[in-house]
């Protein structure tokens, strides 16, 4: 292929994709191909824009660590992360809904047992959660491995601060018979997600706020189920509205009730008022998923 | 906006950047998010797959360094370099026609004299380039800037190795009162653009080769003309017509004559074969573009 302009380049390059043996991929990068080729068309990219989008490429690269990752920010806010999870998790009645995982979960979180506080003596409104764990038919759903991370009362998530000896406001559980998980951390704060970095460029020249509402994030795994990605959100939160990464469904808005000082239902006495989240997770049975509306 | 689905949610993202204050910055993330979102939903794009996407942009990133640009590379292997190319360089009759800039290209390369050997003693066939700079109605351009650069004998530049104790293959000459210049180097070898990194990966799991048909690039600027950048091929190169960039054009090929040993038009005596190309490059004056074909 020689003289290739810009229209018939696009079917040059279509061409020497041909050959792609695995046909996923080979649909995949046609795909790609033809909707990268298009938009550069559309809006007539100019060599300088090109330039700078290279050069916000590698910045967005280069600056993600063990800690942050900016690409999968940069997917949240296109809202390419929702839509990726909204086509992968067309969930069946009694399923909870799904919503994007975010940068800041943790492989190896610690396994408290059930009831233990995991604030890790970080101050903030004491909140209790008790969650039970089913299947999407409402059984419940026993030795599911409950995953939950928050940010704390300013709004940081513990890999974002340094000031902290060890992992906190995350942890591991394991469901009990009846399907039931239940722990004590402290009432999570709304936050900006990092904008620092060239996301938050993105966010300043669009006139966009960076804030999400405030949420606990849980990731429920058992056999013969779909992983659960989700989180709850806070009634009371600013942001329900225009959270920056698109993804609050009213499903999965609930009231962290307020309760007076006094003995909580595990016993533990609280000389503050706290908070109380009672939540139930409906797990979506492997190999369920409804036809692409 | 709650409650985005995965055909609301583009709507839902456009909306989020209605308040973009620069028109084109709008312009450009607008067709950016519909073509984006388009593409995930043509292929139902998997989480999986999503998570590839955002370790392979972050490994892309990485690897990036003051001599390797592997998101230009990437452009390149895409083709979207050569249609930006194309959409921004729409060339008038007795223009020379333009191609991708590349990775390898150094600001502040040496000045040296018309003439000099610039090859920095690196081994290979001895070539002299005799350029003329024209206006695109054919007047000499005196006092053009011509930058050069090559590939060595075995495809290298010399930014990729390590051996060298400065630049090699590379200089920036100024046309003289008839737009002319000339030069000594070697002859440049076809070559794989770098395939050890993540655009390797691609080309591998699509079965394409990474190789590059011969060539010297230039870069020409010069007041009132738009600054052309392109290369001129060999015509012996295998590769001609499966560059792995697609920036081959037949009006930038030319035969690097064989010539035998003696002495050359600069006075200068070869006691080995040697090549020789003469071209001319014909400049745009500015604000000439053609109307979008």
């Amino acid at each position: 292929m020689r003289d290739a302009n810009e229209h018939t380049i696009t079917e040059a390059v279509l061409d020497r994709f041909a050959d792609t043996p695995d046909p996923r991929l080979k649909t995949v990068l046609l795909s790609l191909v033809r909707h990268l080729h298009d938009f550069a068309r559309d809006v007539e990219l100019t060599t300088g824009e090109w330039a700078y989008a290279i050069d916000y490429l590698t910045r967005t690269g280069q600056i993600c660590s063990d800690t942050r990752q900016e690409f999968i920010l940069l997917s949240d806010v296109l809202g390419l992360s929702m839509l990726v999870d909204a086509i992968n998790h067309r969930q069946p009645e009694g399923a909870t809904e799904t919503t994007v995982l975010g940068p800041f979960h943790v492989e190896g979180a610690p396994q408290p047992a059930h009831g233990a506080d995991i604030s890790g003596g970080l101050p903030g409104e004491r909140l209790l959660v008790e969650g039970a764990v089913t299947a999407a038919e409402g059984a419940p759903v026993p030795d599911a491995t409950v995953e939950v991370w928050s940010a704390d009362q300013e709004g940081f998530y513990d890999v974002q601060r340094t000031d902290l000896g060890g992992p906190a406001l995350r942890a591991t559980f394991t469901t009990d018979a009846a399907g039931r998980f239940h722990f004590w951390t402290v009432m999570p704060a709304f936050y900006p997600i990092p904008d620092d970095g060239p996301v938050g460029t993105l966010l300043n020249a669009s006139e966009r706020h960076p804030f999400r509402p405030a949420h606990v994030h849980f990731m429920i795994s058992a056999p013969g189920h779909e992983q659960l990605v989700t989180h709850i959100f806070a009634d009371d939160s600013p942001y329900l509205d225009s959270d920056a990464v698109f993804g609050v469904k009213n499903s999965l808005i609930e009231t962290f009730e307020h309760r007076d000082p006094g003995t909580a239902p595990d016993g533990r006495v609280l000389p503050e008022p706290w908070r109380h989240l009672r939540r139930q997770f409906g797990l979506k049975q492997d190999g369920t998923a409804r036809a692409r509306p």
